[in-house]
């Protein structure tokens, strides 16, 4: 091949083209992962649309066995719907959305997940996506839609509508190959974690096996999450230079306060003035060297950091209220950690520890915004860090990584830009900072855990040792008696006090949840004796006390 | 928010404003990968078109400090060169390119790559990127070039043209943004890798260090891999029905002889009449439920597999003088698997074992279409074969994983479309058919390594056994001449001219290299007498042969 041969094959790829062929990039890799990812991105985006419309979200969702391997996807919401003439290219156009150009704490941010489910539809069954939405304007909109995949463009196959609709909302109807399985990375496992992190959400799923609900759990909205503006720090070169390009700012002063965040009319004088460049210059005719110094000054800088009401963790009682709810623990506590920034981008860290009860064996559980993420575990930061903390230094059992106890570790971050490992969005990015915040959340609140295990644990102790006493407790009355040739009854009767009033703060104790972690004080074994020395050579020293402490020695403990 | 704000929220995002805030997809994670990440694209475009055009490469690195985490790369071919219109979109347009929409065994796939690094040297330095280019028409064309990252489209800064060029070729010239070091992931170890993997390419490489040359080590260039149509068994239902709507061919069964691999008129024919379709029909007219069941025809049928010379492995030989040229290992050997298939897309997998030498320490080296692997190795499909391989049935040590040794793991797959598990091409998808194919030839290989280990640890116990012989012949002779009562000077002379001829054998064998695996026979330990058992019972008896074979016993082995 020469130059002209070569030059004769140079073609453009469409996104869809390029995404069709590797797929596998946008998590439709298997037959069963199908069926989750377009719930999931039917959901996550039902989710976000509520939010946004400030709508307490019903959710339905429906899976149908239609054929051999093939399946119907249905997926309802009580949203704001979707004005008409956008119908065909958020459905039917990779790359095309409201979110990857805004910074605001939401599901979606890529603006490829919704198509990538067409896309695959129509790949794999040759089925057009039908969409029938309305916005409450008394008019109903029906669309079905394919992706011409050579131009990633909407193909409309056909579309209506119908006058005196009552409802508001979007539904999707897919017809999708796919294999349905219940087991760990299934839909029923998204949508279960999804009742943790959205209990404002009701949920009623008609799957292949029956009729399941996630009932709403709280009456309210999360908070709102505010749009923010980018920060200074974390604005590379080119991006600048485009902005400053772009901008609707008429001063070089007034783009720095209107495009950034915290940035206020001294600091934006101050760079002008440390970079030698005049404030009141236009933006668009700042020289590429003019924005290298910028950017050299602002580095330099120590600027305030970004707001934090662009975030909306779920809150320490709510991730308690959740996994409670769905996981039955005997013990629960969670951690906030306060924001943090990388790349310029406000993050914040929460977790959640269960213990027990109806827990079987240890879990990660990962959110990102609000989302389960099911796969691509060992790839995250959130595995990363869980595995990096000490457990054992909580009293935690287990040789490495996450402990090989009843436990539930639930991670959650949130940020206006999530940095995932993939298209797919199954795994966050290891930053450095990220790891440190999670660690951080995750040690505080083993802490917790540990403080409760170690009164557990000498609670049960204790319980064990007053069980043997009184197991023994005619015996030993009889040998003090004659030890110490005082009358059988009275000493019975110091005995038995004594096991009931043991007894009794045991029952309290159990009784008073909150308590159980007070039983405190250093129940340390008296050092000293040894178990084959005679005790019965001091008589009248003999007393209770005594003997019970005889009991907590460590050689005793093993029972 | 209702549906009309959410209207006007609603944009395009361009493939370059993805991928430039999504960069640590492409590879661009943290300032020593980006400098690899550029020469590497650089590197493998220029074999690329070098091969192509059936030229042996000459090639020309320069990476040099120019300021602080600021590098000038400069990479230079002997290639074909590239036809003017052509560079500014080449260089300055994400997914553009003449490899994605065949099939063909290339180093570039995805027609991302090269922009990405003129993309990741905007964003981080504000520069263009310099290509000077002659197609050895006499002319030199010079571009600098930037992208419109909102429309994904070259931006040229200056272009120009110089006469009378005796050269032809690329040469292009980042200024970037980046960090260089020269440990385990950097450019000198991907260069050394390509060195290994393309002895057929002569590479320069002017450092931060000095310059360094891995010269052409064969004067041949590898077998011309063919361009393949796709095959029947690969191919999904949306991509059958673009295929059939964009077709020149005029019926049903022109279009599937020639539009597929290894489809004949005969096989075409039955594929119509068993779908119930007319072969003479015209493939546009071919409606949805027709294409159904085209595609559930052809999966129940039995097809030819793709042709294999689609596919241009290195050979053993090769693989052999790599390994041996670069790694000087004691022992190398390399194993080539016949084809296979994957999605109809054929691929095949060559191994090479290297053991001992100068090699230290073991290490996986991961190759895909002549190109070295060199991040994401957990992820990739050649780790985890390699990893599965019982290495310790073959006389290798190590508790899990690859063995604790001095071996050197060598793992090539060559195919016409590699799945990679992202764009940044670091990793090979698990595919269970690939996963099989590498574990086979690495099995394969490790038994002949096993045979030379064993031949070698019996040939070192022997030497052994030799040695201690000889340490105590003296003593030996004495005890010997005193049992036997035979005359001491005729025992020793008997004993040394023993010793001797294995000594020999011992030499002969350290020279032979071939040879040292041969030793073979099973050296067996005579069962039955104890150490303890009293010798000295049975004098005459007690020949040579016998006293050896004495010290051969596993209880003595230790020694």
């Amino acid at each position: 091949m020469n130059a002209e041969d070569f030059a004769r094959q140079q073609r453009e790829i469409s996104i869809s083209e390029f995404f069709e062929k590797n797929r596998h990039l946008l998590g439709y890799d298997n037959k069963v992962k199908a069926l989750l990812m377009i719930v999931k991105e039917g959901v996550d985006n039902a989710l976000d649309a509520t939010e946004e419309a400030r709508i307490l979200p019903d959710i339905y969702i429906k899976v149908k066995e239609v054929g051999s391997e093939k399946y119907e996807i249905v997926i309802k919401d009580n949203g704001p719907g979707i004005v008409k003439k956008q119908i065909p290219r958020i459905f039917g156009k990779l790359l095309y959305g409201s979110k990857f150009h805004r910074l605001k704490q939401n599901r979606g941010q890529q603006g490829i997940g919704i198509s990538a489910a067409t896309l695959y539809t129509q790949l794999t069954t040759g089925e057009p996506l039908e969409i029938v939405s309305s916005t409450g304007d008394g008019k109903t909109q029906k669309y079905r839609i394919k992706i011409n995949v050579r131009k990633n463009e909407p193909l409309i196959i056909d579309s209506g509508f119908d006058e005196g609709a009552e409802w508001r909302g979007v539904q999707l109807r897919f017809l999708t190959e796919g294999v349905y399985r219940e087991y760990k990375q299934s839909i029923l496992e998204y949508l279960k974690q999804t009742a943790i992190s959205n209990p404002h959400a009701n949920i009623v799923f008609d799957s292949p096996s029956g009729r399941l609900e996630f009932r709403r759990g709280v009456n309210s909205l999360p908070k709102e999450p505010k749009e923010i503006m980018p920060h200074l720090h974390g604005v590379e070169l080119g991006i600048l230079t485009r902005m400053l390009r772009y901008t609707k700012a008429r001063t070089l002063v007034s783009f720095l306060t209107s495009e950034f965040t915290k940035v206020g009319r001294k600091t934006a004088k101050e760079i002008c003035a440390k970079a030698e460049i005049e404030g009141i210059r236009k933006p668009k005719g700042i020289r590429d060297e003019e924005v290298r110094m910028l950017i050299e000054v602002v580095k330099g800088m120590k600027l305030l950091k970004p707001p934090t009401d662009c975030l909306s963790p779920l809150g320490n009682e709510t991730v308690k209220e959740g996994l409670k709810k769905e996981l039955n623990p005997e013990w629960v506590d969670s951690v906030t950690r306060p924001p943090e920034v990388y790349r310029g981008w406000p993050f914040q860290v929460e977790v959640g520890l269960a213990y027990g009860g109806s827990i079987q064996e240890p879990k990660i559980m990962r959110f990102a915004n609000r989302v389960p993420l099911l796969y691509q575990q060992g790839d995250c930061a959130i595995t990363k860090a869980s595995t990096g903390v000490e457990w054992r230094r909580y009293g935690l059992n287990g040789s490495k990584g996450i402990p090989e106890e009843p436990l539930s570790i639930f991670v959650h971050l949130v940020s206006v830009w999530v940095p995932f490992t993939s298209e797919s969005k199954e795994a966050i990015a290891s930053y450095p900072v990220i790891i440190k915040e999670i660690k951080l959340a995750l040690q505080e609140c083993a802490r917790k855990l540990g403080l409760y295990l170690s009164g557990k644990r000498k609670h049960e102790h204790h319980k064990q040792r007053i069980r043997t006493f009184e197991k023994y407790a005619e015996e030993t009355v009889n040998a003090l008696s004659e030890l110490t040739e005082e009358e059988r009854e009275s000493i019975k009767k110091e005995f038995m006090e004594f096991i009931n009033s043991h007894n009794n703060k045991i029952t309290e104790e159990e009784n008073g949840g909150e308590k159980e972690a007070e039983i405190s004080g250093e129940e340390r074994a008296e050092p000293g004796r040894e178990e084959g020395e005679h005790e019965d050579r001091a008589p009248r020293q003999v007393t209770l006390e005594r003997l019970l402490q005889r009991e907590k020695r460590p050689d005793t403990d093993g029972g």
